[in-house]
């Protein structure tokens, strides 16, 4: 078993109801605590990059992703993202990630941020994680319990889901 | 996108707590309210061929499976079970379902009840439709958010957890 | 055991994540759902009046919160209303109803929306419902486990807690 | 706002699920986490004397938790307790603390495991602590969000509920 690295970039998955203003907000992330919750015994190792809303997300931060995933050790990485714009950061990595390379990156999200009763969060981290082990080199989304390569899918904003194209 | 065969046989996955007895007891499955939770849009149809704890489990009942997965249409199939005797009923199947055939076959189950607060269910589910989109054909077992091939696998009693042997 | 009267009018308590578009909104109320968790037996009637966050409450809807009060057949009342200007309301309605008068007015909401995993929502309701059944006419605010005289509370913002004053 | 003493005896409210035996038992008491989550603010000590489910409960526990009672500084209890022989004990603790007696007893329990997702035990603690703190002295029970004199209620095992007569 390979060591799969998780690049935190924050979006609906780590987001948080803050009590005291009433308003959606970044503290940490969960994806510590949604691997236990999944008893994974997946050896990974959590970088948290940045924390934001991937509608706010410029080319510079696309860049940084880029470069956490160049210096990564690992040849598997899971990219947990908002969904807005996660198409987009695929398209920026796989100029950089090749299908004929050696690195598997799959980024993943949420509808509903972890935090609240009926996120699909994990669920999403299952499959990416699982993806990530198995599928070949290359750029990829895995939402809706289905993989998709990065140049063939859309997110459906009317039903809030990934569509192959 | 191929379709998906998901198999109930129940285990802790699916036990609900009775208030009445103050027992753990089954119900109906919750597969179709943790593939909506998951905003799942894999094509998956399922079948509940029976809902018992695996330490109850029969040759009889294993001769089911075996004849639900060779009756299945599709060539991925999922099959939900107790993880006391997963390994077992891997086994079983292996007979029936070689890695030269056409059948992919994911065994997985829950350490804590999907109905509980803190249950590993929707991030196994999550991980074995991945898997059993991805992986070639055989038997295989989806837990921890890993896959293990049959017959190289055990239940750690100890630690709850599944491990590569 | 008498009847109670629900008031609703919105407040955090029932404030839900549109997975669209990322933001907080109001759908249906979430009182029946609760006193269902709570396995209530208490003899209630539910009456959806507004669905607004408290920031919002003109002087105009606190009229009709009075009047539907007025209104009720029910000598004790629970009214939900968002916690920042839950104290005004109590003003208010004080206004109206008297501490020799009939009916017993408490209100309540939550700190974290009722949808999301952890809010206060239940223990409030719980509290708030069996504090009408027995405190004297007049009006009360039920937050934090404790109730209060309408006049003499306020909210701290800095703790999200109410307080005696 | 006087002081609570909580005495804590088992039952549903605090029993949990052990995923490596697969069978319900009981670890530490939830009420701390409780409070939490309904961010109380009311003045409790909260005293474990028991872990134990209410069918095995003994003549002998029964004057512990009398003896608990006793010798408790506050004047307002809340005693957790299995549902099953709640009305039992209830009876013996009214032997030592009559209505005209200085102590207010008010026994709850849960239908529902608080760890799992159904639970209505925050719903009952926030009931139960509610009627502590304005019914006069004597011991009632706090269940399905009323309250009950000691020696005019029964459970009945077909609804699960708590019934006056």
């Amino acid at each position: 078993m390979a060591a799969i690295r998780i690049v935190v970039t924050g979006g609906t998955f780590d987001k948080e109801y803050n009590e005291l203003t009433g308003a959606l907000a970044f503290k940490a992330t969960h994806l510590p605590e949604m691997l236990r919750l999944g008893r994974s015994r997946v050896d990974v190792s959590i970088h948290t990059l940045m924390m934001i809303d991937s509608l706010d997300m410029t080319d510079a931060d696309r860049a940084r992703i880029v470069e956490a995933c160049a210096g990564a050790a690992e040849s598997q990485i899971v990219v947990t993202h908002g969904t807005d714009t996660m198409v987009e950061t695929a398209r920026t990595l796989a100029a950089s990630f090749p299908r004929d390379g050696n690195k598997t990156i799959v980024l993943t999200g949420a509808m509903v941020p972890y935090a609240f009763g009926s996120s699909d969060g994990l669920f999403n981290l299952g499959s990416a994680i699982s993806f990530a082990q198995v599928l070949p080199p290359g750029v990829y989304l895995a939402m809706n319990g289905r993989f998709f390569q990065w140049d063939h899918v859309r997110k459906n904003r009317e039903t809030g889901t990934f569509e192959a194209v």
